[in-house]
């Protein structure tokens, strides 16, 4: 039992570094451990893992750093939420199991094991944890944007007050956007010709 | 009639300097003639103008300029959508006033007059232009961007497939997540430090 757990995780290990080319020095062992644990109830075929598609793209990660992470904000509230959907999911701990954490709660609507179910719980919620603090950390500015990204998706299109007064800010937001996209560009170009300068100095 | 309308270019124009910071350089003069006549139509009180809120946010459109032209690429995708909205609440030309552009149909749901709503057509769609050229040639990356980051909303939460393969993707996307931010960082306090010492050069 032991040695086949110890196999799992040596085949896990190499598995997931064959998946991308990030060389592993930020994902703690405890976590690493927790979603191998995960990943005996949320089993998926090998057939599944290669056909191909992945759940979050990484093609969004490559090219300009600061698109790359706005987009990983994304995706960090994208698991967030499917991590506490999964939650949801599992059956509710009966307030015997819940406290002693290992009994049974068989009234449950799932058809899983009680106390894996309760595993899973706790190890979802270690997850959930890790992904929390790194979004808080590292991304607070991205995911401010995604907010008031979304929140143009509320913007009442059938009232006509609305609509006028989109009109009426437009030629602010037109100047805005032009000169924004003009300072970005001429930034870009004089970060080259320093890149360049230096080169040529060196 | 002449000279009304020429007060009337004055007054929209400084009613517009006063409204932002930016000094106009990029708005087209016909696109400014074509917004003054949709606000004849698209009416807006004073009181609704100068009530303290906007229809799109200025906050978000200071900081860094990566996460500002993000948030415009998102601004003008609104507008677009908005627009594209308000010309399918117009009436619907006959085939005689869309040939001829200055004929009636009075047989559109509007009770507005009819020739107008010909113009109010006419003025939505050169606006509409303007917004998808500068969409187009300055705002490519984020617009791309954000199409990615909505496709995460269509994510099948409830499906353990799903589930199981996004938990297998997950060490690549902390790692990741992690190396990403730690760069960003890196070459933030590399950039300050260089701009600290060309001053000090200077």
């Amino acid at each position: 039992m032991r040695m086949g757990s110890v196999m799992r995780k040596v085949v896990c290990l190499l598995a997931w570094l064959s998946v991308g080319q990030v060389s592993g020095s930020y994902l703690p062992q405890d976590m690493n451990r927790t979603l191998q644990d995960l990943l005996q109830h949320y089993k998926i075929s090998k057939s599944d893992i290669y056909d191909g598609k992945h759940v979050f793209p990484k093609e969004e990660l490559k090219g300009k750093m600061e698109s790359q992470m706005l987009f990983m904000g994304g995706v960090l509230e994208a698991y967030e939420k499917l991590i506490v959907h999964m939650l949801k999911e599992l059956p509710t701990p009966s307030p015997l199991s819940a406290t002693s954490g290992d009994k049974a709660d068989t009234s449950g609507p799932s058809t899983a094991e009680p106390s894996a179910a309760g595993d899973t719980r706790s190890n979802l919620i270690k997850v959930l944890q890790k992904i929390r603090e790194l979004k808080q950390h590292s991304y607070k500015e991205q995911v401010k944007i995604l907010h008031e990204l979304q929140k143009l998706k509320h913007i009442e299109m059938d009232n006509i007050k609305v609509q006028g007064k989109a009109l009426w800010e437009l030629p602010w937001i037109y100047e805005k956007a032009n000169s924004l996209a003009d300072n970005v560009m001429r930034r870009r170009r004089r970060r080259r010709q320093t890149r360049t300068k230096s080169r040529l100095g060196a």
